[in-house]
């Protein structure tokens, strides 16, 4: 038998479960070895990982699992973190990949990563005149997060008005420059007077504030809907919340997306204004992305033109190895992040 | 010109704004006359009240106004209350109604009322061998209500988990018995022993628990939900549909038709489980029935058979006579009602 090669496997690991605002000491990085060859007779996809994605759902895999809904497994203490990334074939045993493709899809946080291709769905790229980083945000599942969101969820009309908070996050920007497309009127809310900037400047929003500075968001929210918000697109959840219920329109729709707001507290703050979904017969539906992946052919469809003709531009905040990625998921918490936050694992 | 019979007419009025639980002495009984004609060249209709509705909605119109979206304006202090109810034509001014015509609509508590038909629609009553008092309920607003809350919101499917709030009231005990005949597994929620026996025994509910009863409604949810609720038809709100979040099941549906349990407080309590319509991606819509009586034909078409064949019962708690008017609609909020609270004015 042929030596296979074995290689050092730098990874990051979860320590303890979460309480709180994850900390980069929450995480730790480890070496192990890894064979860059998928074993005998196994379908996995051996791969090297070029960027990985930091998401705010990953937050909720950080918690020890109390038999509440969830979406997604918990990670387990002293286990490789995992999420979206991109990343090289270097050896495939499942025929629908070979050496050398692009992919994008689960994968670990590590610089190698042998994927099971019957539990985890890995998307081929074929289109890579695009910044293959990309693929963790607009073309990746973000942004399907995005499409799937506005156009399936929100049922936008041209001239509507449209409420985005998170609004410069992976999601966010997207959401805002697709309800521009529509001819909508936009704001977003975020956390700092550079991403209001970013919105307002280089993102092609109407209007845009931070949420931190204003001390009464219902009057916030109706200096910038005089007329009422007909969609919301929620991020964050808790006090942005009750704050929008008393100023959506009449069948307006709010598509709850991710509560980030949440995330980290013990409890989850209460909110009272729900009786308004009554009086203005508002529709808050919860989505999750993975049952539209079905519409990512269309969704490339749709962007890929866009984004070649300059109509969609896409702002990300690169971290650089694989060392900084716990900050750069902790720093989501705290709005650190100034657009999508990628995590650069290895250049091809 | 002729003289015009002038009569007594007994009124219930509002007295001051009120906060907190409606008290029977927070509205007041006043006496005036009033001609039994229509005044010359208007178009109005005049009637004589037979049965009067109380229902919940009404509590809010008896708040101050602050601004924030409501349901229906404020009744005013020292003004008549209004509500649905059930009334002979004595005269009419409008020619789509003729004297002796039976009707259902918006009316006063009083003993005769001069209406506008320009402002309030009034539906003629085509069917009499059904109990005239059942347009305030089954056949009226709150039949539409269970009907298009069910039908048109919940899209509900064969064999699916119901859960109704308030489930022995003017609404829920149809929005079960509607459940049960598309096949679906029907639970109620309920404020005594009293009104349990009834949804089980006589409304044909496959369970049915006192709420007042239950320490642990999430534990109770998971014993009569054990595969979780599909649809949830929302009545009460409050820490009733914080435990019904924790236990709905992916792609559920919350149909919000009322908030009972809220209206007395002087602030509504916060929801904490909101992020579990993203977990399991759920839709929760705010409706009003007022949208949907374009509909109304349609529904008697569906309910007037059931009724006749005996297949949709409808129980109903009378008070008699408009001064048992206030004591009947305060009793609403301590659930003293069994059934569909209607107040007797006249036989005919």
């Amino acid at each position: 038998m042929a030596e296979v090669e074995e290689v050092r496997n730098k990874q990051v690991l979860l320590g303890d479960y979460v309480n709180g605002f994850p900390k980069e000491t929450d995480m730790f990085l480890s070496t192990k070895t890894i064979q860059l060859k998928v074993p005998e007779g196994s379908r996995a996809v051996l791969v090297k990982n070029l960027y990985l994605s930091c998401d705010p759902y990953m937050r909720n895999r950080m918690t020890k699992p109390d038999g509440e809904p969830s979406i997604g497994d918990s990670f387990k203490p002293g286990s490789t973190i995992t999420g979206y990334g991109v990343a090289k074939v270097l050896d495939s045993g499942d025929p629908d990949f070979k050496t050398g493709d692009l992919v994008w899809g689960i994968t670990g946080w590590e610089e190698y990563s042998l994927i099971d291709t019957k539990h985890e769905s890995l998307f081929k790229i074929h289109h890579t005149d695009i910044p293959l980083s990309f693929y963790t945000g607009i073309l990746g599942m973000p942004g399907m997060t995005a499409y799937a969101g506005f156009y399936e969820v929100c049922s936008p009309k041209r001239g509507e008005n449209v409420l985005i908070s998170a609004a410069s996050g992976g999601v966010g920007q997207l959401v805002g420059q697709f309800a521009k497309l529509m001819g909508c009127y936009v704001v977003g809310s975020a956390g700092s007077k550079e991403k209001v900037d970013l919105l307002k400047n280089k993102l092609g929003f109407d209007e845009a504030f931070n949420y931190k500075e204003e001390h009464d968001l219902d009057a916030a929210l109706k200096r910038y809907f005089p007329r009422g918000i007909d969609i919301y697109f929620e991020n964050v959840g808790g006090k942005m919340l009750d704050a929008v219920l008393l100023n959506m329109r009449p069948h307006g729709r709010i598509a709850a997306c991710g509560m980030i707001s949440q995330y980290n507290l013990p409890q989850p703050e209460g909110v009272h204004n729900l009786f308004c979904l009554i009086t203005n017969r508002i529709r808050m539906q919860g989505f999750v992305v993975f049952d539209y992946f079905h519409l990512y052919p269309r969704f490339l469809e749709f962007v890929l033109p866009n984004i070649r003709q300059g109509k969609i531009v896409y702002v990300e905040d690169k971290a650089v190895g694989l060392e900084s990625a716990p900050a750069a998921l902790a720093g989501l918490f705290s709005g650190r992040n100034v657009g999508k936050q990628v995590v650069v694992v290895a250049r091809g």
